[in-house]
């Protein structure tokens, strides 16, 4: 069997390619592989397989793959759905390493389509053989012309190539992107569209890409992921490698309505799934294609700005204040301009523009083109500025001159500048772009991009910074008590609240002290060690809700109201339902007051183990102030699930309150995420709800528990 | 006099124009408006006054404007800066009835260009001239060719006019705007470039304009107003006309660094209220550029829809995907197809698409154009869309023809249908905007607009049914009681509680029972009036913290503890301060416990009184969830302020808390609001903090209140 580098080699770099169902007739669909392929100067062998010709163009035509003259590394299939998959096995069985397959007509359709697809997966599966698609709008590597593709954005040009690539799960989408790419003149060195992902899917692609070292910036346009733990994962290596994955997420689906038992699930949609877990892992998540080709156009291009701080020069006051305003707004500054550089430009600039940042030079650059250097210039060696921004609009004369100037001005400085130009003229721009600076047409969008790749610097460096990841993520299955094990492997459906507890304390979560006991003398007996005021609940598998159900209560201060509340819960008990199995009653020390959180585990089919962060009541309730992350959690993911949320005020001592202990919550968020890590396989939710935030220095108390294990069915 | 409407007629639709300071060089900047006019075809008198020439391009040449044959209606004046003011004398006296200064270096300069300005200002104030600009950029009006104006935007092409407008505080960056709009063939009937807004301001030239029956839409570059209260008067204009006024508003600096007493100034911005009066009077606030431009476009073309269902047609189903997402963001839906039109559509539609919306009719109708005809008919036909977007992307060969083919179709159907055409050809995105059909180039952009459209249409429809607007601002000056007048009309500075609380009292708020007592034997026989448990104040307009003065005492249950907490309470007063004036003790009924809210106002330079509304503690100081309005409310905007909080969960009843009485909310907000409208020339601040709200029917308790008057000077 062949790796996974070795099949995408042989789909991205192959030594040889044949196209089987290519038509000879190019203006239409099935003839464009061979023509785009001979179009883009694919250099390695192509072949064609179509028995109704001798060649193609030029391209030699045989009747099948056995009578090529070698084993070619890549086969495109362009043939009828049915006819595919015997396509495909005999192409394994000749040694071919990959198959691109455009033909549509597979699980899209449903019936007969679903099942060929999968005997296709099935093929590929036994065989070893690499599957991409089917209904597939194809794959390009712009650096060796690969445009295996039915995409008509390279009908026209040539493809340019880039340090930029673009995986999409919409072939026409896609292509209607990659054409305004193409425009933009962002140069996607890998184009795929992902088709059906049979075999390779998504995550594949992107893994394999980001390895290149000539790609810094990775796009995607994902409907969902076959994978999502091994997508977290790619986004964790393109951290590592200081790139970026940029991707637009669409289909906002609900979550599969199971019956939701636990708070947590009840709560969650997919999208803050997805969301939670992009900002945890880095993935800067596109609005749309405008937002995603201009956070690629900034990724592109380097320098990167090494802080925060924006100079602005404009040829519009109003566009400076926009600019100014939108800086702001996005966390970035633009700072007060440096008495040196005030000194520098002091009797350049024209007697109308103020020696400030933004400095609005109007169109008096026109005339004095000198005007611009000398701010750009000063600018550069400011250091309290990081990036420049140019605001130029509405050029009529002069266009093509600006451009020049700017593309001159642009090679001698240190600092990343970019051009907001708008109202054009269009050539003056696209001169500018393909010179390579990063041109925006719109301000707002600008700052946008620049503070989305600041922040993404950041997330890289402080990823770098946080250390023991391997000691979180080291297995506590084995150090963790024999009844957590037994529970958690050999149950099923709900635990109770004391054998959750039990769990958590194996964990090193701190349970309030207590005991189940079986009858009143027991009661009395443990009530009396643990010493009052004590708390009981009626504990039995059968009953989930125990404050609905009226067996719980709180504040029990001597013998006499225990021995009454005794009575009295198990008497609802019988009531609530007459059938529960009662494994008896907790008997459990009241827990010193805090602010209540919310900590819970959902494992997504997906995903894996997410968990859930927010702090109860209102927080949650009525503002859905709430963070996910998938586990394991680094220390810093802790931090963050905690500081994202608007709660953080309140525990920070807002409004008068103590100081929460937020180091024992994200200690306790640690041990959840091993918690759920270790026990992957059998946990469905936790809801460790609420759990008591105490002074800072006197930890939290998890004061309730519910453990949702799966049903094997 | 003359009238702000024969003034802006003057303005707008002049008899005659004299340009003064023309320079016969047309290449020059000075050269431009008589250029233009000349280019744009202006069919009234034209002349130019300039001593140096006979005559430029075949307009004669005067040496003065006592030379001129007749009395111009519109003066254009574009002279150095100090020939300014002599030539404005002059033509007032000539009985011109307006000019327009396009000319720079007035206050925007500083120093000596400031003084000319004031010396301009009081010649428009005493002869009653309109003065527009100076420093303006110049004004266009599409409809008769009058292109008094330096803007670049129409040196190439007759200015397309239409049934939008748009005034500008910025000449540049208006410039370009209206160069985007031009290229996306969105007509400017008329343009404003308001200048150092000397005397004719943004709300003068809104308020005439939005008179004019062919305008639809007003939109507005906006960095400072003016006139705040006029402004907002028209915003209620243009919702009683049916007209929208979109702007983008920049510059968002705080609100002057007054020592803010009251809690609702020291958590409010300029731009929070900006924000609240917008969105209560109804005025569409846009992003930037592109947003403005967007929103325009779907108000310029008519019909609009008349509900929120939305069916969509697109040649990629990734699209697709991402247009019903966004459009379930926006309050849009996307609702299933009727059984007429799945019935009506079987058949027709290629294999692989499903009857459903969206529609992917793919690739497919570039060879079968019959399939868009079925579908925009079908979709125009069903009873649950209101609105059809059609996606359309890269079309490489039959651009042109598709264009056609969607015009012909556009006038067929009576439901407004959006293309979003991305990745062009430019030519056929070109040619559909020509014959007035509204193509954006981005999906979720096009969704945005469709959005904003609709919910201005909802705004204008409540507008019209919330009656009783006339009651609300009828005085209560005249009925309210003798002190509350003598209070706020004489006295200055800070009220105590207890003037306050009279003043809330006479406009019928509802406030504790209780009495000011100037010794204990009158605060104990108080007490014994309105029963125990009581609360004691002390009352010194020297003490305004009176909880940081340890000078209140709550729940006092009986003699022996109002004796004590008495002596506590005044004693600890003279510690605090031994120099206040201790005006008695409030000794007041303990309030029924209840929600707290707030409700503020502050007498805003621009704007006059505007009321901030919100929920106590966590919801103000964590999450700052308010709202704000300018007085007068009327009894739909009460509504809103509320309902536009989160904190509207909590008074409904959520999380088991018992459902308030929110219509006693609403109707102390109208009472506040009266108040402050009544008072707003004395008042400064409220805070009536906190408010408690009771249960459903029980009302609401104003329990403490700060009153700050204005300071005379």
């Amino acid at each position: 069997m062949f790796s996974l580098k070795e099949k995408l080699d042989a789909v991205f770099y192959p030594r040889s390619v044949v196209v089987i169902g290519a038509s000879g007739d190019f203006s239409k669909v099935s003839g464009r592989p061979l023509k785009f392929l001979l179009n883009q100067g694919y250099k390695g062998n192509l072949y064609a397989i179509n028995p109704r010709y001798k060649d193609i163009n030029g391209i030699k035509c045989y009747p099948d793959l056995t009578s090529l003259p070698e084993v070619p590394d890549l086969a495109v299939i362009i043939l009828p759905a049915p006819a595919v998959t015997r396509v495909i096995e005999e192409a394994a069985g000749f040694g071919l390493k990959a198959a691109l397959i455009i033909t549509s007509g597979f699980a899209e359709m449903g019936g007969e389509g679903r099942k060929l697809q999968e005997k296709i997966k099935e093929i590929a599966r036994t065989t070893g053989i690499a599957v991409c698609g089917p209904n597939s709008a194809g794959i390009i590597n712009a650096s060796n012309g690969m445009a295996a593709t039915i995409s008509q954005v390279i009908e026209k040009k040539v493809f340019k190539s880039g340090n930029a690539a673009f995986i999409t799960q919409s072939g026409a989408f896609g292509t209607f992107i990659t054409a305004l790419a193409q425009d933009m003149n962002i140069g996607f060195k890998y184009y795929v569209s992902t088709g059906n992902e049979v075999d390779v899917e998504m995550s594949d692609y992107i893994e394999y890409i980001l390895e290149d070292p000539e790609i810094r910036v990775v796009a995607a346009y994902i409907e969902g992921l076959r994978n999502g733990k091994k997508f977290a994962r790619i986004a964790e290596r393109a951290a590592e490698l200081g790139k970026a994955i940029v991707a637009i997420k669409v289909g906002r689906t609900e979550r599969g309505a199971k019956a939701a038992q636990s708070h947590t699930a009840s709560i969650t949609g997919v999208d803050e799934i997805y969301d939670g877990i992009f900002k945890q892992k880095g993935v800067i998540r596109a609005e749309d294609e405008r937002d995603l080709l201009d956070i690629i156009s900034v990724f592109q291009n380097e320098p990167w700005p090494a802080g925060n701080g924006v100079g602005i020069i404009t040829m519009s006051g109003g566009a400076g204040v926009l600019l100014t305003d939108s800086c702001y707004r996005n966390g970035l500054e633009v700072p007060e301009l440096q008495p040196e550089t005030i000194a520098e430009l002091k009797g350049k600039l024209p007697p109308f523009s103020a020696l400030e940042n933004p400095v609005d030079i109007t169109g008096q650059f026109l005339s004095d083109p000198d005007l611009l250097k000398y701010c750009i210039l000063a600018m550069d060696r400011d250091k309290g500025i990081h990036s420049i921004v140019l605001f130029m609009g509405l050029i009529l004369e002069k266009g093509k001159q600006v451009s020049q100037d700017i593309t001159k001005l642009v090679k001698q400085i240190s600092k990343p500048l970019y051009v907001v130009w708008i109202a054009g003229p269009e050539d003056a721009i696209a001169d500018l772009r393909k010179s390579g600076v990063t041109v925006f047409t719109s301000p707002v969008s600008c700052v946008k991009a620049i503070a989305t790749l600041f922040s993404h610097q950041q997330f890289v460096q402080e990823t770098k910074e946080d250390k023991g990841k391997e000691l979180l993520l080291a297995s506590k299955k084995e150090e963790c008590c024999r009844e957590a094990k037994s529970n958690l492997l050999q149950k099923q459906g709900f635990l109770t609240e004391y054998a959750g507890k039990k769990i958590l304390a194996s964990y090193g979560i701190s349970v309030p002290k207590g005991e189940l006991a079986k009858s009143l003398t027991e009661a009395l007996s443990v009530a009396r060690e643990i010493g009052y005021p004590v708390c009981l609940k009626v504990q039995s598998p059968d009953i989930m809700h125990k404050t609905e159900a009226g067996v719980v209560r709180l504040n029990i201060s001597d013998d006499d109201q225990l021995t009454k509340a005794y009575d009295d819960v198990i008497r609802n008990a019988v009531k609530y339902k007459p059938s529960a199995v009662i494994e008896g009653v907790i008997v459990e020390k009241m827990a010193e007051k805090g602010y209540e959180i919310i900590i819970g585990v959902l494992n997504d089919q997906d995903f894996g183990p997410v968990l859930m962060y927010g702090m109860g009541g209102i927080f949650i309730e009525v503002i859905k102030d709430v963070s996910y992350m998938l586990a394991p959690l680094t220390y810093r993911d802790a931090e963050k699930m905690i500081s994202s949320t608007k709660a953080v005020k309140i525990l920070k001592g807002a409004r008068g309150g103590f100081v929460g202990d937020v180091d024992a919550i994200i200690d306790v968020l640690l041990k959840v995420s091993k918690l759920a890590y270790d026990f992957k396989d059998s946990l469905e939710e936790i809801d460790i709800n609420p759990i008591l935030v105490h002074e800072k220095g006197k930890g939290v108390t998890a004061v309730d528990c519910l453990f949702k294990l799966k049903v094997n069915s």
